[in-house]
């Protein structure tokens, strides 16, 4: 089982932007689409050992967290293009748009979930059950974990984790790199998800 | 120098698609939207050291080749979103509408050049200067190969490439695998990127 926790700390917590233009008026919700199509998609096949915390923060109502759960999602939900996954994204921020409580998650399709979660619940929530990383360039090389069979990935946005985010994950989840350069969030999670494939058994 | 070279059987060679439904009306543009985004963006960074043939075999003027150059393309040209990169396309076929010539390029912007060059025509090209591979599911492991300074990888799109195209291709590219899955074009290039950035030198 592979989780992907994605905090984005600047993407709309409402459905107030424009699809034609995500990148200039979500807070890159477009980013998040993209994360979603290399966490699930094959060719021609879906990923149903991968969970996806997106974990909002941007305005006007932080927190937001949207739960996509491999196991419970229909294969066709998703589709590779990014315009269809941020009409799934907008359609979970209008199911959510007036939940009060602080815990509570709302099924929006089936495996997909909106609620109030914190970074921190969502964190706490997955410790669980996994052994936690966090994605960084100067983390420890990949090929040098020793992954179990419960992994699960903390990136952050364009911009990166603030330092806020970087004191709650130490201690708790090892650097992990897979590179010295900075790649988008998108190609990371695709380069994760191959590599992890490779390793016997796979997570 | 790395190229990449994708075969689209389907992709539109005329510009008569509608961008806000690329999968179902463009013979699966967005798909070439995204091998684009993996192929040249870094966080914050453009790979200058990249170019991309986009060989278009779709209706109704087929073929059509669209070359992106590193070297010459303004980094603020491409963005990482799927619609910012479709209308790019659609530029270079409006661009490339009513040209006869076979062999000649038309620059559409800096570093982007439309012509009617067939993949054949691409690919003999190439090989002038560089080691030509084609990346498929059963080839050679890619950490076994062992690359020079000028690398070019040919991909299929989602319905990879036809008996005719590897019949062409056997004999004069070897085949190489990042695993026994089938991935999506752009998780493949954003992989291959990625782990070639991991030799020293990197190609
Ligand atoms: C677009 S990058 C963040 C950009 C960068 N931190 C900055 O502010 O310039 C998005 C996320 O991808 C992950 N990431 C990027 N490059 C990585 C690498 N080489 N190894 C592991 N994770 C990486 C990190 O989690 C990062 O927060
Ligand atoms: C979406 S796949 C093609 C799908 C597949 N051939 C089919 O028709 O079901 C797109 C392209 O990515 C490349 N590709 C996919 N998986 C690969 C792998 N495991 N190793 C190397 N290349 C791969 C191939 O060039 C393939 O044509």
């Amino acid at each position: 089982m592979r989780t992907f926790i994605i905090k984005a700390n600047k993407a709309h917590t409402k459905a107030d932007f424009k699809l034609k233009d995500l990148p200039g008026t979500s807070g890159r919700i477009d980013l998040l689409c993209r994360v979603l199509n290399s966490a699930f998609l094959l060719s021609h096949g879906f990923r149903k050992n991968v969970r996806v915390w997106l974990s909002l923060y941007g305005p006007p109502n932080p927190p937001k967290a949207i739960r996509f759960e491999g196991q419970g999602m229909k294969p066709k939900t998703l589709n590779p293009d990014e315009l269809s996954t941020a009409k799934l994204i907008i359609k979970a921020l209008k199911v959510g748009e007036n939940l009060r409580e602080p815990s509570k998650e709302i099924q929006v399709l089936p495996g997909i979930y909106v609620s109030n979660l914190t970074f921190e619940d969502i964190i706490r929530r997955t410790l669980k059950g996994a052994t936690l990383y966090y994605l960084h360039e100067e983390g420890r090389p990949i090929e040098r974990v020793n992954f179990s069979q419960n992994v699960a990935f903390v990136l952050g946005d364009h911009e990166g984790l603030t330092p806020e985010d970087e004191a709650f994950l130490s201690g708790i989840a090892e650097k992990v790199s897979i590179g010295r350069k900075s790649y988008l969030a998108s190609h990371v999670v695709a380069y994760v998800n191959i590599f992890l494939d490779s390793i016997t058994p796979p997570p």
